[in-house]
Protein backbone atom coordinates (compact mmCIF):
# COMPACT_ATOMS: atom_id res chain seq x y z
CA UNK A 1 0.00 0.00 0.00
CA UNK A 2 1.48 3.55 -1.26
CA UNK A 3 1.17 4.97 2.41
CA UNK A 4 2.32 8.97 2.32
CA UNK A 5 2.33 10.93 5.87
CA UNK A 6 -1.67 10.62 6.96
CA UNK A 7 -2.58 14.00 8.98
CA UNK A 8 -3.93 13.02 12.37
CA UNK A 9 -7.27 14.84 11.12
CA UNK A 10 -7.31 11.93 8.51
CA UNK A 11 -6.55 9.34 11.17
CA UNK A 12 -8.95 10.56 13.76
CA UNK A 13 -11.59 10.03 11.33
CA UNK A 14 -10.73 5.59 10.31
CA UNK A 15 -12.29 4.55 13.90
CA UNK A 16 -15.76 6.28 12.66
CA UNK A 17 -15.83 5.15 9.30
CA UNK A 18 -15.01 1.67 11.26
CA UNK A 19 -17.98 1.72 12.97
CA UNK A 20 -20.02 2.77 10.07
CA UNK A 21 -18.83 -0.29 8.76
CA UNK A 22 -19.02 -2.47 11.12
CA UNK A 23 -23.06 -1.55 11.46
CA UNK A 24 -23.74 -2.10 7.93
CA UNK A 25 -22.11 -5.39 7.58
CA UNK A 26 -24.25 -6.38 10.67
CA UNK A 27 -27.03 -5.06 8.69
CA UNK A 28 -26.07 -7.60 5.81
CA UNK A 29 -25.21 -4.57 3.51
CA UNK A 30 -22.37 -5.56 0.71
CA UNK A 31 -21.10 -2.51 -0.89
CA UNK A 32 -21.98 1.17 -0.62
CA UNK A 33 -21.41 3.95 -2.87
CA UNK A 34 -19.13 6.98 -1.03
CA UNK A 35 -22.39 8.64 -1.40
CA UNK A 36 -24.96 6.56 -0.05
CA UNK A 37 -21.98 6.48 3.29
CA UNK A 38 -21.51 10.03 2.56
CA UNK A 39 -25.85 10.24 3.81
CA UNK A 40 -25.47 8.27 6.64
CA UNK A 41 -22.14 9.75 8.12
CA UNK A 42 -23.34 13.54 7.58
CA UNK A 43 -20.12 14.00 5.76
CA UNK A 44 -19.47 14.71 1.82
CA UNK A 45 -18.63 12.18 -0.15
CA UNK A 46 -15.55 14.11 -1.44
CA UNK A 47 -14.17 14.21 2.10
CA UNK A 48 -14.77 10.12 2.27
CA UNK A 49 -12.72 10.23 -1.50
CA UNK A 50 -10.20 12.39 -0.33
CA UNK A 51 -9.63 9.84 3.22
CA UNK A 52 -9.72 6.41 1.46
CA UNK A 53 -7.28 8.32 -1.41
CA UNK A 54 -4.60 8.63 1.44
CA UNK A 55 -4.50 4.64 1.65
CA UNK A 56 -5.03 3.97 -2.33
CA UNK A 57 -8.34 4.85 -2.70
CA UNK A 58 -10.20 0.86 -1.60
CA UNK A 59 -12.99 1.54 -4.33
CA UNK A 60 -13.99 0.83 -7.85
CA UNK A 61 -15.16 4.03 -10.22
CA UNK A 62 -19.02 3.91 -9.79
CA UNK A 63 -19.20 0.82 -8.35
CA UNK A 64 -18.50 1.65 -4.60
CA UNK A 65 -16.51 -0.28 -2.09
CA UNK A 66 -17.17 -3.92 -1.01
CA UNK A 67 -17.74 -3.86 2.56
CA UNK A 68 -16.06 -6.19 3.98
CA UNK A 69 -13.05 -5.57 2.37
CA UNK A 70 -13.16 -1.80 3.52
CA UNK A 71 -13.78 -3.12 6.93
CA UNK A 72 -10.64 -5.14 7.12
CA UNK A 73 -7.92 -2.69 5.17
CA UNK A 74 -9.49 0.13 7.66
CA UNK A 75 -9.18 -2.21 10.83
CA UNK A 76 -5.73 -3.45 9.09
CA UNK A 77 -4.31 0.68 9.14
CA UNK A 78 -5.91 0.93 12.53
CA UNK A 79 -3.27 -1.91 13.79
CA UNK A 80 -6.77 -4.04 15.16
CA UNK A 81 -5.41 -7.14 13.08
CA UNK A 82 -3.65 -8.18 15.18
CA UNK A 83 -3.78 -8.49 19.55
CA UNK A 84 -2.50 -5.91 22.32
CA UNK A 85 -1.80 -6.51 25.46
CA UNK A 86 -2.23 -4.13 27.77
CA UNK A 87 -2.42 -3.12 31.80
CA UNK A 88 -4.56 -1.20 34.02
CA UNK A 89 -2.67 0.86 36.69
CA UNK A 90 -5.51 2.35 39.15
CA UNK A 91 -8.12 -0.09 39.67
CA UNK A 92 -10.57 2.26 41.13
CA UNK A 93 -13.87 3.23 39.75
CA UNK A 94 -12.75 3.95 36.01
CA UNK A 95 -10.02 1.37 35.68
CA UNK A 96 -12.49 -1.21 37.28
CA UNK A 97 -15.19 0.08 34.42
CA UNK A 98 -12.03 -0.04 31.80
CA UNK A 99 -11.33 -3.69 32.59
CA UNK A 100 -15.29 -4.41 32.50
CA UNK A 101 -15.75 -2.88 28.66
CA UNK A 102 -16.00 -6.31 26.74
CA UNK A 103 -16.16 -4.27 23.53
CA UNK A 104 -12.09 -3.46 23.97
CA UNK A 105 -11.47 -7.32 23.66
CA UNK A 106 -13.83 -7.95 21.12
CA UNK A 107 -11.16 -5.27 18.99
CA UNK A 108 -8.15 -7.48 20.51
CA UNK A 109 -7.27 -5.30 23.41
CA UNK A 110 -6.33 -7.94 26.00
CA UNK A 111 -6.25 -7.14 29.71
CA UNK A 112 -3.47 -8.54 31.10
CA UNK A 113 -3.33 -6.89 34.81
CA UNK A 114 -4.56 -4.54 37.51
CA UNK A 115 -2.83 -2.64 39.56
CA UNK A 116 -3.32 -0.19 42.60
CA UNK A 117 -1.10 1.30 45.58
CA UNK A 118 -4.59 0.64 47.68
CA UNK A 119 -4.19 -2.28 50.02
CA UNK A 120 -7.89 -2.68 50.11
CA UNK A 121 -8.33 -3.18 46.47
CA UNK A 122 -4.67 -5.47 45.66
CA UNK A 123 -6.49 -9.11 45.82
CA UNK A 124 -9.85 -8.46 44.96
CA UNK A 125 -10.75 -9.59 41.45
CA UNK A 126 -12.41 -7.80 38.06
CA UNK A 127 -12.81 -10.05 35.33
CA UNK A 128 -10.89 -13.07 36.66
CA UNK A 129 -7.91 -10.46 37.02
CA UNK A 130 -6.90 -10.26 40.82
CA UNK A 131 -5.77 -6.72 41.32
CA UNK A 132 -1.68 -6.44 42.23
CA UNK A 133 0.12 -4.30 44.03
CA UNK A 134 1.45 -1.41 41.71
CA UNK A 135 4.96 -1.67 42.67
CA UNK A 136 4.82 -4.80 40.80
CA UNK A 137 3.59 -3.34 37.45
CA UNK A 138 7.51 -2.61 36.12
CA UNK A 139 8.56 -5.76 36.74
CA UNK A 140 5.12 -7.57 35.16
CA UNK A 141 5.40 -5.36 32.08
CA UNK A 142 8.58 -6.50 31.74
CA UNK A 143 7.87 -10.15 31.93
CA UNK A 144 4.60 -10.37 30.04
CA UNK A 145 5.81 -8.27 27.24
CA UNK A 146 2.74 -5.73 27.57
CA UNK A 147 2.28 -3.17 25.36
CA UNK A 148 0.04 -0.59 26.33
CA UNK A 149 -0.32 1.37 29.94
CA UNK A 150 -3.24 2.33 30.93
CA UNK A 151 -3.26 4.95 33.44
CA UNK A 152 -6.55 5.92 35.82
CA UNK A 153 -5.20 7.08 38.89
CA UNK A 154 -4.55 10.49 40.18
CA UNK A 155 -1.31 12.80 38.58
CA UNK A 156 1.01 12.59 40.91
CA UNK A 157 0.59 8.87 40.66
CA UNK A 158 0.23 8.96 36.92
CA UNK A 159 3.66 10.71 36.65
CA UNK A 160 5.55 8.39 38.75
CA UNK A 161 4.47 5.21 37.72
CA UNK A 162 5.26 6.20 33.57
CA UNK A 163 8.64 7.07 34.22
CA UNK A 164 9.06 3.40 35.76
CA UNK A 165 7.24 1.85 33.43
CA UNK A 166 9.06 3.67 30.39
CA UNK A 167 12.22 1.63 31.48
CA UNK A 168 10.50 -1.30 30.89
CA UNK A 169 9.54 -1.69 27.72
CA UNK A 170 6.05 -0.58 27.48
CA UNK A 171 5.11 1.24 24.11
CA UNK A 172 2.22 3.12 24.81
CA UNK A 173 0.35 4.78 27.39
CA UNK A 174 -3.23 5.82 27.50
CA UNK A 175 -3.38 8.44 30.05
CA UNK A 176 -6.55 9.33 31.74
CA UNK A 177 -4.90 11.33 34.52
CA UNK A 178 -5.37 15.15 34.43
CA UNK A 179 -1.84 15.56 33.53
CA UNK A 180 0.91 15.95 30.25
CA UNK A 181 3.37 13.22 31.10
CA UNK A 182 6.62 13.76 30.03
CA UNK A 183 7.79 10.84 28.35
CA UNK A 184 10.41 9.94 25.38
CA UNK A 185 9.67 10.01 22.42
CA UNK A 186 9.29 6.70 21.52
CA UNK A 187 6.34 5.82 23.66
CA UNK A 188 3.44 6.79 22.36
CA UNK A 189 0.93 8.84 24.29
CA UNK A 190 -2.92 8.88 23.87
CA UNK A 191 -4.77 11.36 26.23
CA UNK A 192 -8.14 11.17 27.18
CA UNK A 193 -8.78 14.24 29.97
CA UNK A 194 -12.61 14.39 30.70
CA UNK A 195 -12.85 17.11 32.29
CA UNK A 196 -11.17 19.11 29.53
CA UNK A 197 -14.00 17.43 27.35
CA UNK A 198 -16.93 18.43 29.84
CA UNK A 199 -15.09 21.76 30.16
CA UNK A 200 -15.94 22.19 26.08
CA UNK A 201 -19.74 21.39 26.57
CA UNK A 202 -20.07 23.91 29.23
CA UNK A 203 -18.56 26.12 26.62
CA UNK A 204 -20.67 25.50 24.36
CA UNK A 205 -23.58 25.71 26.90
CA UNK A 206 -22.43 28.98 27.98
CA UNK A 207 -22.24 29.98 23.99
CA UNK A 208 -25.82 28.63 23.64
CA UNK A 209 -24.76 26.99 20.58
CA UNK A 210 -25.43 23.08 19.74
CA UNK A 211 -22.42 23.23 17.46
CA UNK A 212 -20.92 20.10 17.31
CA UNK A 213 -17.17 19.43 16.08
CA UNK B 1 -15.37 41.72 26.25
CA UNK B 2 -15.35 41.66 22.41
CA UNK B 3 -15.58 38.39 21.82
CA UNK B 4 -15.22 37.24 17.44
CA UNK B 5 -16.20 33.63 16.63
CA UNK B 6 -13.83 31.81 17.89
CA UNK B 7 -12.12 28.31 16.53
CA UNK B 8 -12.66 24.95 18.05
CA UNK B 9 -9.20 24.32 18.11
CA UNK B 10 -8.74 27.80 20.26
CA UNK B 11 -11.73 26.60 22.61
CA UNK B 12 -10.26 22.97 22.95
CA UNK B 13 -6.92 24.68 24.17
CA UNK B 14 -8.96 26.50 27.09
CA UNK B 15 -9.32 23.77 29.77
CA UNK B 16 -5.48 23.11 29.25
CA UNK B 17 -4.61 26.24 30.14
CA UNK B 18 -6.98 26.41 33.05
CA UNK B 19 -5.04 22.85 34.44
CA UNK B 20 -1.75 25.31 33.91
CA UNK B 21 -2.89 28.07 35.72
CA UNK B 22 -4.75 25.98 37.91
CA UNK B 23 -0.52 24.51 39.29
CA UNK B 24 0.59 28.02 38.91
CA UNK B 25 -1.98 28.93 41.53
CA UNK B 26 -1.04 26.10 43.52
CA UNK B 27 2.52 26.54 43.82
CA UNK B 28 1.64 30.28 44.92
CA UNK B 29 2.96 31.68 41.56
CA UNK B 30 1.13 35.16 40.68
CA UNK B 31 2.22 36.40 37.49
CA UNK B 32 3.55 34.59 34.70
CA UNK B 33 5.04 35.83 30.78
CA UNK B 34 3.99 34.28 28.10
CA UNK B 35 7.31 32.80 27.11
CA UNK B 36 7.60 30.92 31.15
CA UNK B 37 3.82 29.60 29.94
CA UNK B 38 4.93 28.39 26.42
CA UNK B 39 7.89 26.23 27.96
CA UNK B 40 5.76 24.89 30.82
CA UNK B 41 2.94 24.18 28.14
CA UNK B 42 5.36 23.32 25.19
CA UNK B 43 3.59 25.45 23.01
CA UNK B 44 4.74 28.58 21.79
CA UNK B 45 4.40 31.93 23.03
CA UNK B 46 3.33 32.96 19.74
CA UNK B 47 0.28 30.78 20.49
CA UNK B 48 -0.64 31.78 23.44
CA UNK B 49 -0.55 35.38 22.22
CA UNK B 50 -3.09 34.43 19.58
CA UNK B 51 -5.22 32.70 21.19
CA UNK B 52 -5.62 34.74 24.23
CA UNK B 53 -6.12 37.95 21.89
CA UNK B 54 -9.24 36.33 20.55
CA UNK B 55 -10.74 37.13 24.34
CA UNK B 56 -8.91 40.59 24.09
CA UNK B 57 -5.49 39.69 25.82
CA UNK B 58 -6.23 39.17 29.48
CA UNK B 59 -2.50 40.55 29.56
CA UNK B 60 -0.54 43.39 30.29
CA UNK B 61 3.04 43.92 27.73
CA UNK B 62 5.84 43.33 28.88
CA UNK B 63 4.61 42.86 32.78
CA UNK B 64 2.86 39.07 32.44
CA UNK B 65 -0.41 37.75 33.08
CA UNK B 66 -1.64 37.87 36.76
CA UNK B 67 -2.23 34.18 37.54
CA UNK B 68 -5.53 34.72 39.63
CA UNK B 69 -6.98 37.09 36.47
CA UNK B 70 -6.66 34.67 33.93
CA UNK B 71 -7.65 31.63 35.61
CA UNK B 72 -10.84 33.60 36.79
CA UNK B 73 -11.26 34.96 33.22
CA UNK B 74 -10.91 31.51 31.15
CA UNK B 75 -13.19 29.94 33.71
CA UNK B 76 -15.81 32.25 33.03
CA UNK B 77 -15.57 31.98 29.36
CA UNK B 78 -15.52 27.93 30.04
CA UNK B 79 -18.97 28.92 31.76
CA UNK B 80 -17.26 27.28 34.72
CA UNK B 81 -18.80 30.81 37.15
CA UNK B 82 -22.19 28.53 37.63
CA UNK B 83 -23.25 25.49 38.63
CA UNK B 84 -24.40 23.43 35.93
CA UNK B 85 -26.95 20.28 36.98
CA UNK B 86 -26.50 17.00 35.57
CA UNK B 87 -28.32 13.55 35.47
CA UNK B 88 -25.90 10.34 34.49
CA UNK B 89 -28.81 7.81 32.59
CA UNK B 90 -26.62 4.48 32.71
CA UNK B 91 -25.61 3.75 36.15
CA UNK B 92 -23.08 0.81 35.21
CA UNK B 93 -19.26 0.87 35.69
CA UNK B 94 -18.60 4.31 33.75
CA UNK B 95 -21.66 6.02 35.24
CA UNK B 96 -20.64 4.83 38.69
CA UNK B 97 -17.01 5.83 37.84
CA UNK B 98 -18.13 9.30 36.70
CA UNK B 99 -20.64 9.79 39.46
CA UNK B 100 -17.95 8.84 42.02
CA UNK B 101 -15.80 11.47 40.57
CA UNK B 102 -15.26 14.94 42.66
CA UNK B 103 -13.24 16.52 40.27
CA UNK B 104 -16.52 17.41 38.10
CA UNK B 105 -18.52 18.79 41.59
CA UNK B 106 -15.43 21.11 42.17
CA UNK B 107 -15.82 22.48 39.01
CA UNK B 108 -19.39 23.02 39.76
CA UNK B 109 -21.02 19.87 38.32
CA UNK B 110 -23.26 18.81 40.21
CA UNK B 111 -24.65 15.41 39.85
CA UNK B 112 -28.68 15.23 40.54
CA UNK B 113 -29.62 11.62 39.49
CA UNK B 114 -28.41 8.54 38.78
CA UNK B 115 -30.92 5.87 36.40
CA UNK B 116 -30.83 2.31 34.88
CA UNK B 117 -32.98 0.22 33.35
CA UNK B 118 -31.84 -2.94 35.50
CA UNK B 119 -33.94 -3.86 38.08
CA UNK B 120 -30.83 -4.49 40.20
CA UNK B 121 -29.72 -1.49 40.19
CA UNK B 122 -32.28 0.70 40.52
CA UNK B 123 -32.59 1.35 44.24
CA UNK B 124 -28.83 0.92 44.82
CA UNK B 125 -26.93 3.99 46.31
CA UNK B 126 -23.98 5.63 44.55
CA UNK B 127 -22.39 8.82 46.55
CA UNK B 128 -25.78 9.51 48.58
CA UNK B 129 -27.61 9.65 45.52
CA UNK B 130 -30.45 6.30 44.37
CA UNK B 131 -30.42 4.67 41.28
CA UNK B 132 -33.49 5.31 40.00
CA UNK B 133 -35.55 3.53 36.93
CA UNK B 134 -34.83 4.78 33.37
CA UNK B 135 -38.46 5.31 32.58
CA UNK B 136 -38.28 8.10 35.42
CA UNK B 137 -35.75 10.21 33.84
CA UNK B 138 -37.82 12.80 31.41
CA UNK B 139 -39.72 13.71 34.12
CA UNK B 140 -37.08 13.78 36.87
CA UNK B 141 -35.09 16.46 34.15
CA UNK B 142 -38.04 18.73 33.32
CA UNK B 143 -38.80 18.80 36.93
CA UNK B 144 -35.62 19.92 38.01
CA UNK B 145 -34.48 21.82 34.77
CA UNK B 146 -31.35 19.30 34.44
CA UNK B 147 -28.78 21.42 32.17
CA UNK B 148 -26.73 18.03 31.17
CA UNK B 149 -27.36 14.53 30.59
CA UNK B 150 -24.81 11.91 30.85
CA UNK B 151 -25.00 8.92 28.56
CA UNK B 152 -23.52 5.86 29.97
CA UNK B 153 -25.60 2.91 28.62
CA UNK B 154 -24.94 0.97 25.48
CA UNK B 155 -25.98 2.73 22.14
CA UNK B 156 -29.58 1.48 21.58
CA UNK B 157 -30.53 2.55 24.67
CA UNK B 158 -28.51 5.78 24.28
CA UNK B 159 -30.30 6.55 21.02
CA UNK B 160 -33.93 5.96 22.21
CA UNK B 161 -33.31 8.06 25.57
CA UNK B 162 -31.44 10.84 23.91
CA UNK B 163 -34.64 11.31 22.20
CA UNK B 164 -36.83 11.66 25.31
CA UNK B 165 -35.01 13.77 27.26
CA UNK B 166 -35.24 16.14 24.25
CA UNK B 167 -38.74 16.69 24.77
CA UNK B 168 -38.00 17.34 28.69
CA UNK B 169 -35.78 20.66 27.86
CA UNK B 170 -32.20 18.93 28.27
CA UNK B 171 -29.67 21.41 26.83
CA UNK B 172 -26.30 19.36 26.87
CA UNK B 173 -25.69 15.47 26.11
CA UNK B 174 -22.17 14.19 27.01
CA UNK B 175 -22.41 10.88 25.14
CA UNK B 176 -20.18 8.08 25.69
CA UNK B 177 -22.18 5.39 24.10
CA UNK B 178 -20.89 4.66 21.02
CA UNK B 179 -23.29 6.05 18.45
CA UNK B 180 -23.49 9.54 16.86
CA UNK B 181 -26.88 10.93 18.19
CA UNK B 182 -29.46 12.89 15.45
CA UNK B 183 -30.38 15.66 17.68
CA UNK B 184 -32.28 19.25 16.82
CA UNK B 185 -29.05 21.55 16.78
CA UNK B 186 -29.77 23.65 19.45
CA UNK B 187 -28.67 20.46 21.43
CA UNK B 188 -25.38 20.91 22.30
CA UNK B 189 -23.30 17.02 21.98
CA UNK B 190 -19.58 16.24 23.30
CA UNK B 191 -18.64 13.10 22.79
CA UNK B 192 -16.63 10.71 24.13
CA UNK B 193 -15.70 7.51 22.23
CA UNK B 194 -13.35 5.62 24.31
CA UNK B 195 -13.04 2.78 21.88
CA UNK B 196 -12.01 5.24 19.26
CA UNK B 197 -9.62 6.73 21.33
CA UNK B 198 -7.92 3.34 21.75
CA UNK B 199 -7.85 3.12 17.79
CA UNK B 200 -6.19 6.26 17.46
CA UNK B 201 -3.44 4.50 20.07
CA UNK B 202 -3.22 1.22 17.91
CA UNK B 203 -2.41 3.01 15.11
CA UNK B 204 0.06 4.89 16.46
CA UNK B 205 1.74 1.73 17.75
CA UNK B 206 1.44 -0.14 14.59
CA UNK B 207 3.21 3.27 12.66
CA UNK B 208 6.15 3.21 15.51
CA UNK B 209 5.76 6.48 15.90
CA UNK B 210 5.03 8.66 19.48
CA UNK B 211 4.11 11.72 17.63
CA UNK B 212 1.76 13.00 20.40
CA UNK B 213 -1.22 15.61 18.82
Amino acid sequence: MSERKISQAVISRLPRYLRYLGDLKDEGVERISSHDLSVRMHVTASQIRQDFNHFGGFGQQGYGYNVDYLYDEIGKILGLDHKHTLVIIGAGNLGQALANYMNFERRGFITMGLFDKNPKLVGKTVRNLEIMDINEAPDFIKKNNIEIAVLTLPKAGATEISKQIVDSGIRAIWNFAHVDLDLPDSIVVENVHLSESLMKLSYKISRGAGDEE
